[in-house]
């Protein structure tokens, strides 16, 4: 079987066609004919080599949504024709500590589905049948890939840090994550407040669910949150004032990490001291976190905000995500 | 009633003999005869006013163990006679959503034994006896008082934030709160590691409930540490290598904030990502928690190892304090 890709050559390569033959299909594998993948900035990251671990060549793509073409002899729960969708995970070692309690985000042997792996950028890709999951019917495609990556990256925090039904979220940057956390933590019912530089962006941020808008690069507007939230989730990646967070935060509150900031954080121990605070990672999700989630968004219709391009614009599209340009997300169609 | 104590009267003032009028007791009141006192390094940074936030006279000691004298007429479980307990904190508004869900610590009104109330460094205290706790019959004063503060501030992160039975917890400082923390985790049944930056602290962290000792003042002693420890418990105050004991923590993993850092903590984000890590502060206990520590220390014969000082002798066991000397801490007897 060949499958037809896109491929970098090289660090910072443009998106070349490449084809690559897979064997016969593994027990626990599957072959999906893609046909919507969307792009997150981790693909930018990958394909120009930002986090210094990547091979060449590199096929992008981790938010994946296709049919099922063939199944392996062990698969189970998935059948030819049906939709599914695979994140950024596309395997684990099932037997770990992490993978039998249900957190096989956290697996040392995790396997990156476009990292080490071909993604999703291609017409087909094989995947361990585990790690795809059944799309709901009510979701569009176009929609609904990037909750495979940037929806659960928002999601499981949300739903592991929040404190009951009137938990005081905030939101930092308003963009690909942010939109998709405005809507989930609006629709679990709690107060909602979004965090960002541009202050045109509040009537969206609004319509998303924020309840709230804080526009930060107003002097003191940050300083005046002091104590209001249990839960910030920070998408953004710039250098904030890590000290102002902490202390917007209520006790046990929460500041959560969700990308890579590019500077070293730098804070008051004694911030975190009186009110048990805490700056905590978080990474992607678990496989019953995706599939709640998925079930989650159908149900509230949660949509990612995309922006349409055919797979052989994938090198147009790669450059709109790297250059903050689309508004939210950017997806591939077949 | 008047109420003889040993007070500062100015920043960095050595004690002096203080005495204070009391009016009738409150009803939710208690007062206590005084017959033994902790000494926290809290103690020294409020006398020396460290913390730029306290006023004079200032009776230290939070770490007090006496006697019920009086109860006021709402009172309810306490009577005269009784041998009582009370730690940092003697008060709270028992109103606000942190004391109805039994987080008193957290209470924005949480009123402080010594410091904006007169502490323990005096023949007589009073305070509200809900923040008063009966001594268990199996503990000696002289041992049980530093769990007041000190035993509940490392109890009390171990209780919360245990990954289970086979937690891997490390204990960063083998000092006052250090020593407690060995043997509380120990008995819970963790695994427990010790680091210290004195390698002759060895023999009685072993003692103490130690499995393993790092002797952090070797090159490359805790780099050889990644991914081992769920719960790194942080009781000193100097600069450590932040980085390095993040990458020590295993997926989950937290490292607890204990006391307040001299300088601003400093790593990069990423070091929290990958395995959903956190940096978290921890701050005494609740009141549910002091008593299940109590507890907890007299089934297991947990006990603070201790210098008595006469209390007529506090300037000279608040030196001791000062200047780290104290083994492992020091207590003022009637």
């Amino acid at each position: 079987m060949t499958i037809q890709a896109w491929a970098a050559m090289k660090p910072k390569g443009k998106l070349e066609p490449f084809s690559y033959e897979e064997g016969p299909l593994g027990p626990q594998e599957i072959e999906i004919e893609v046909t919507h993948c969307g792009i997150c900035h981790s693909d930018v990251h990958l394909v120009d080599n930002n986090w210094g671990t990547d091979r060449y060549p590199l096929v992008p793509g981790h938010e994946v949504i296709g049919k099922v073409k063939a199944i392996g002899s062990a698969v189970a729960g998935l059948e030819k024709g049906m939709r599914v969708g695979v994140g950024w995970q596309c395997g684990s070692c099932m037997r770990c500590e992490w993978c039998v309690s249900g957190e096989e985000n956290l697996c040392e042997a995790s396997q990156a589905t476009a990292a080490g792996h071909f993604g999703g950028f291609a017409d087909r890709m094989r995947c361990d049948h585990r790690f795809a999951f059944a799309i709901p019917a009510k979701l569009k495609p176009e929609n609904a890939a990037p909750l495979l990556c940037g929806g659960v990256t928002v999601y499981s925090p949300l739903r592991r840090l929040a404190r009951g039904p009137n938990t005081k979220v905030g939101v930092i940057g308003i963009g690909g994550l942010g939109h998709l956390a405005l809507q989930f933590a609006g629709d679990m019912g709690f107060e909602v407040t979004a965090f960002s530089t541009s202050k045109d962006k509040e009537p969206e941020a609004r319509a998303f669910g924020a309840k709230r808008f804080i526009s930060t690069s107003e002097p003191g507007a940050l300083r005046a949150c002091t104590g209001q939230f249990d839960l910030i989730l920070n998408t953004v990646h710039h250098t904030l004032d890590w000290t102002g967070y902490i202390d917007a935060l209520r006790p046990n509150g929460r500041l959560v990490i969700l990308g890579s900031p590019r500077e070293d954080l730098k804070f008051p121990g004694s911030s975190l001291l009186g009110g048990q605070k805490g700056v905590v990672g978080s990474v992607i999700g678990s496989r019953a976190m995706i599939r709640e989630m998925l079930e989650f968004a159908a149900r509230h219709g949660i949509k990612a905000k995309t922006e349409s391009f055919p797979m052989s614009q994938a090198n147009e599209a790669l450059d709109h995500v790297r250059k903050n340009k689309a508004r939210y997300r950017a997806v591939l169609v077949k």
